[in-house]
């Protein structure tokens, strides 16, 4: 995931050549039978989870089960980790046209606002109904806990990374990304892999920002907590108030911001204001 | 820019509602003529800019005198200011199916990191030739200037920034967006509509991290030095390597790293180490 280069550092008005690690990023086809449906660009690693993942967030397939076969496939160039193949069950309707359309008028989230999130809900997203409550001091802890998980993982410093916890505070899964979208989908296709969708019970925490796709992509995986550690935008509020999923904001130290959803920020002391 | 809502705080153990600020984001979509090229999550404002800036750094346009007109237009759903229309030049030759090829071969940087150069290559971009160099005790400063103008724009810190400065150190312009990409756009936009392009003698500084697509776009305007305050990719790396322009992270403090393009950190004191 990371490769070491030569470069120079500058500190103080003195020059001097040393090593550096710098992280990978590198293109990834996802391809449903012979049909090129994206590329996006990746931290290699976790490639298959990635393009599960990706499928079911944008709404193209509606769980594992649909999923016949997925593969490494080597391309033209013989680039073979660069391309996974998805092949459907026999009885799943794909229409690639059909998906072209999608895309452009929902993948990306349409024409505006509003439009979006009638998409959205288009897409047979349910409210999340989940009546989990997560206790205020086990969340101010997460965020540490999801970085020392990183430093295991990551030398560089540069990648977003989306950690899936138990209400409990249990890490269950962190993956990491030069994209931040896509350390989410490779999140919620490992838990596709294990069979854990809907994430009726886990909490969801991402570095950066809370932005609408980043929402949209929870949802669907029913995730009744999301987490960040900076600032939603006021679509991806919007989107959490009406699918009733709770927002976090501002996770830093012992406060933060809660945009939608109070009452499952519970404790034994804390009176909950909806 | 911002609107505000209602939420509530958590602070070691105390909920409290209060008014936050939150940052737009809304889909904007780009035709030329009436064919749709893209629709891109985007902070309003500056609009025309984010079009035309994105038409080039894709490649799809030259420059400024390829654009007949620009302008706001109504969508179906009177969403007047979520989509722009840019008519083209009548000797201008725009091939929407060859655009949406291209766009699924090279926008999206390829199916892997070789082609995605060759790709960038492909589209005529010339190394960067240019002699200036940058003080790097000027360009320590620069950060600090950067967030000091945002502060004059922003309240609410969800957004990314680029600023295109002089190799003098003035700031020449600031853009916001919640897409890094964005940002850069507006920034190439604004120096395409006062006819800078290329940026021969500016420097570019972005927030967050530089990867692939933000040189690529850098390299299309010309710019000979991009800076950011965090680490790039080894793909965004290679490609700056490549076409001779200087790319430096982690601009924090009195100190940076120098990826690429070394002989264009200058100082009177300084021995320059290509």
């Amino acid at each position: 995931m990371v490769s070491v280069a030569g470069v120079n550092e500058w500190r103080e008005g003195e020059l001097n050549p040393q090593d550096d690690y710098l992280v990978a990023e590198e293109p990834l086809e996802i391809r449903v039978g012979d049909v090129p449906i994206s590329v996006t660009m990746r931290t290699p690693g976790h490639d298959l989870e990635l393009a599960a993942g990706f499928l079911f967030t944008e709404g193209l397939i509606t769980g594992r089960t649909q999923i016949a076969s997925i593969r490494n496939e080597p391309d033209a160039r013989q680039n073979g980790a660069n391309r996974v193949r998805v092949d459907l069950a026999p009885d799943v309707v794909f229409d690639s046209e059909a998906l072209r359309r999608n895309f452009y008028t929902t993948s990306s989230c349409g024409v505006c606002g509003k439009a979006s999130i009638d998409a959205v809900r288009a897409r047979c997203i349910t409210p999340i109904t989940s009546r989990s409550a997560v206790d205020p001091e086990l969340l101010c802890r997460l965020p540490d806990q999801l970085r020392a998980a990183q430093q295991l993982f990551s030398r560089t410093g540069a990648l977003h990374a989306a950690g899936l916890f138990s209400f409990a505070g249990e890490l269950l899964v962190l993956r990491e990304d030069v994209g931040r979208h896509n350390a989410v989908d490779k999140v919620i296709g490992w838990a596709l892999a294990h069979d854990l969708v809907p994430l009726s019970n886990s909490l969801l925490l991402v570095s950066g920002r809370g932005g609408f796709e980043i929402v949209q992509k929870a949802l669907l995986a029913g995730v009744p907590v999301l987490a960040s550690v900076s600032a939603p935008t006021d679509l991806a509020v919007n989107l959490a108030r009406e699918f009733g999923m709770t927002l976090i904001g501002f996770l830093r130290g012992r406060r933060f911001v809660i945009y939608s959803g109070v009452g499952r920020i519970a404790s034994g002391t804390l009176d909950v204001i909806e």
